[in-house]
């Protein structure tokens, strides 16, 4: 089963070439500074080329991507419709300025607002997630003449200042300085319910007394915004109990608090729908937008914005921008991107691989493995949640570990790596994130591949 | 003259097609919003084409670009180096994740770090100015563990959070609500001295002191960094007096104040230089680049690290990261564009060209009309302070004017657009701000259309 078409071409062998990536290599340490990342004790792999669903190295290394890199290649590597556009429009028209009119900046935005929810028909561009969020939080500000955002903890939301202290994990901490006028609260998660429920309903019931009462103690009149991720992505996929996002879009019209959603991970296809939202017949006033627009081919986000909020700056200037708000190649590739992905019925592939292949999968993986706590997800956008045991739930490493604490992780990540697939690993997780394309043989070799590295993972249970 | 080897190919005379104009227009009025602009009262020109200096639209107008759009396109639009090399780049690999080694990635890195002043040879790369500026704050609030940051009056840095309250105009006024931390200072002006000062010699003494006694006053030992804009740009091209930078690297040791040097718009040939530092042969211990590094075609920005504050970041994690850090197709494009600058003697071209005819030429303009307060710069980048009166210096409008107060600089510009040129224009001044491959020919063409436009400033003068 596939909805997909045709098979994508099959990803060609590759040619081991070891003293070049040494040589690519040397020439990283030497001048490449990583984010998030200590210099001196990184190891990164060189990377020789990549196609759909797979990326090699230089020693004969090929690997099946279940990160989708960092979430954001939902079309697969090298999709030839949007390499094809890329490169036209670089023969046509690399960069304009922000201020002008230009054919794929227009055809993007419509493209866009034609398949956000509701009235978010006004698309403003950035070069990313951050970027986007900076911007919704600008806007809200602005909107309501009030300071104070609301946030979850167990978020991301990027790493520029305002961005980072929106931000619900720790890699907030250290850029803590500057938080005036950011509040964390609580989200649904059952697993690890912070309100000691007994089930989803009571969960939900629970979450949203819980942020109608922190509004309160806040002060309504103070709050600009609540910004949540539809589904929370890096901090463990969770994907809200039905009834929760609707009753915070009636709390926030009760206090006139602007919602925004930020879809930067869970947009674009990953959750088997355009948008995550969809799933839960709920428009926010703001929605902020990355990866998937364009799987990341050329850097480009944005946040869509309601008529209400957009004439708000009809008359007078809205004060935010950047030199490539909107810049012509990175229109290209989205343009082509999602025609692609409609064409190709990839939205479509994507919720019949998670229900079909990927859910059943991992909730059979987890009857075998002592380690999986829970699976949890939709579409290709899927979190197993390790512990030490499943019946105390204690996570198979302490929140925020690193070295020796974080070996049992560190340990299943290479074993998946000798498999030949590449995971994504956050904390005591591993998500299955591959590409939105992924083919049903493809990710059946993926879930056996995790199968047996999760051995590894087993060996620290009690 | 010119130190560019070969004349550029012929620009394509436009071909008129007002329809696909209008369509482009209409599209982008119903779903683009627009930067730093009120949405009911913009009116973009669509644009339908570019090359070297030139750029057109759908209805037969072809402009001169001497606003290299937003003072990025150092090397003109559509180089075919460095369309080739985005062409060649996207075939092989648009994107991967800032974790792995990648060819072009580390290419660039080593280009910019042979580049850039001493020891600054680790690269971060962000997608813009903007997250250049976050990093350099972050990595200097980390350096130091100290809180605060100065930065000019009469500056632009960026427009996330961070990088908007360093910003010393009234684009920040906005966005200033959660400013903690940031402190601004005057920089030296002879101009329009906020010292009062007689004579270069003086400003540069006096703003020296300015500063120390400020530092003094906020406590040096809360204060990480110093930000300045070697030559501050969008905020008037204000060179600093000879002496003026190496007194402030001096304070910073002094202080043990990290020194960060926003190149954004001053770098990678724009003053006839690879930097601006290149001038005062100072070196920052932060570098922000953005802009010139690949002139726009691709989004890129990032910091260039000094080894010291480098090595802070060896066994400890750096915090801070984006999903487009060394995009491979950015980072290709800025391999091409240095190489081809290097090649092509493109610096060498803006050093002269802005010594022997832009430069004189815009002081013989200033004889001619009362308007011209003052001609300053250098390179390809200079400016023109235009006053009611060469006597009292006071501005053709009032700071940060619109509507009807701004009339005179309005019909300024849309003089030099009728005679088809595109200028850069902000507050009362015209920046003269072409690419770097600029010939004799087309500078003196842009010359000539500016003196003639001038006459609309002239005739508000008293
Ligand atoms: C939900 C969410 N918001 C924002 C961001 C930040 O995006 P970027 O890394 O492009 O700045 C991310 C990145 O992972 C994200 O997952
Ligand atoms: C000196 C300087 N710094 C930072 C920026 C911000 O760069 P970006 O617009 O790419 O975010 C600019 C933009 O004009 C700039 O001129």
């Amino acid at each position: 089963m596939s909805a997909l078409p045709a098979q994508p071409a099959p990803t060609p062998s590759p040619t081991p070439d070891p003293a070049t990536g040494a040589a690519v290599k040397a020439m990283d340490r030497a001048h490449v500074f990583h984010s998030w990342s200590a210099q001196g004790l990184i190891d990164p792999l060189a990377v020789a080329g990549a196609e759909g669903a797979y990326f090699w190295d230089y020693d004969g290394n090929r690997y099946l991507d279940f990160s989708s890199q960092l979430v954001n290649t939902n079309i697969g590597h090298q999709h030839p419709k949007v390499v094809a556009a890329v490169r036209e429009q670089a023969a046509k028209l690399c960069t304009i300025a922000p201020g002008f009119a230009v054919d794929v900046r227009s055809e993007a935005a419509r493209l866009i607002a034609e398949r956000t929810p509701g009235d978010l028909d006004k698309i403003f561009f950035t070069n990313g997630g951050a970027e986007a969020v900076e911007n919704a939080v600008r806007m809200a500000r602005l909107h309501t003449g009030r300071p104070k955002v609301l946030s979850a903890y167990r978020s991301y939301h990027g790493a520029t200042a305002a961005a980072i202290n929106l931000t619900g994990d720790p890699r907030r901490w250290p850029s803590d300085t500057a938080s005036a006028g950011v509040v964390h609260f609580w989200g649904p998660f059952l697993y690890r319910s912070p309100f000691h429920s007994a089930d989803e309903r009571q969960e939900c019931e629970r979450a949203l007394a819980h942020l109608e009462e922190t509004i309160a103690f806040e002060g309504p009149q103070s709050i600009a915004a609540i910004i949540l991720e539809t589904v929370p992505g890096t901090a463990g996929i969770m994907v809200p109990p039905p009834g929760y996002l609707a009753g915070v879009r009636e709390i926030c019209d009760r206090y006139g608090i602007v919602f925004v959603l930020d879809e930067v991970m869970a947009g674009f296809g990953r959750t088997g729908h355009w948008f995550a939202a969809d799933h839960f017949g709920v428009t926010p006033d703001l929605l902020t937008f990355a990866k998937g627009v364009n799987s990341g081919y050329v850097p480009l986000g944005g946040v869509a914005i309601s008529a209400r909020i957009a004439a708000d700056f009809d008359q007078r200037p809205y004060p935010g921008g950047l030199t490539y708000s909107g810049h012509p190649l990175a229109c290209a590739s989205a343009v082509a991107t999602i025609n692609a992905m409609a064409e190709e019925g990839i939205v479509e592939n994507a919720a019949e691989i998670g229900e079909k292949v990927i859910g059943p999968g991992l909730r059979e993986i987890a009857e075998r493995h002592p380690s999986v706590g829970e699976v949890r997800g939709l579409g290709v956008f899927w979190a197993l949640d390790l512990v030490k045991s499943k019946e105390t739930r204690e996570p198979l490493v302490p929140y925020n570990a690193s070295g020796p604490a974080n070996q049992p992780m560190a340990e299943f990540a290479a074993a998946c790596k000798r498999g030949g697939l590449w995971p994504f690993v956050n904390m005591n997780r591993t998500h299955v994130v591959p590409p939105c394309t992924i083919t049903e043989a493809e990710a059946k070799e993926g879930l056996a591949i995790l199968d047996e590295a999760l051995s590894a993972a087993d060996a620290h249970t009690v």
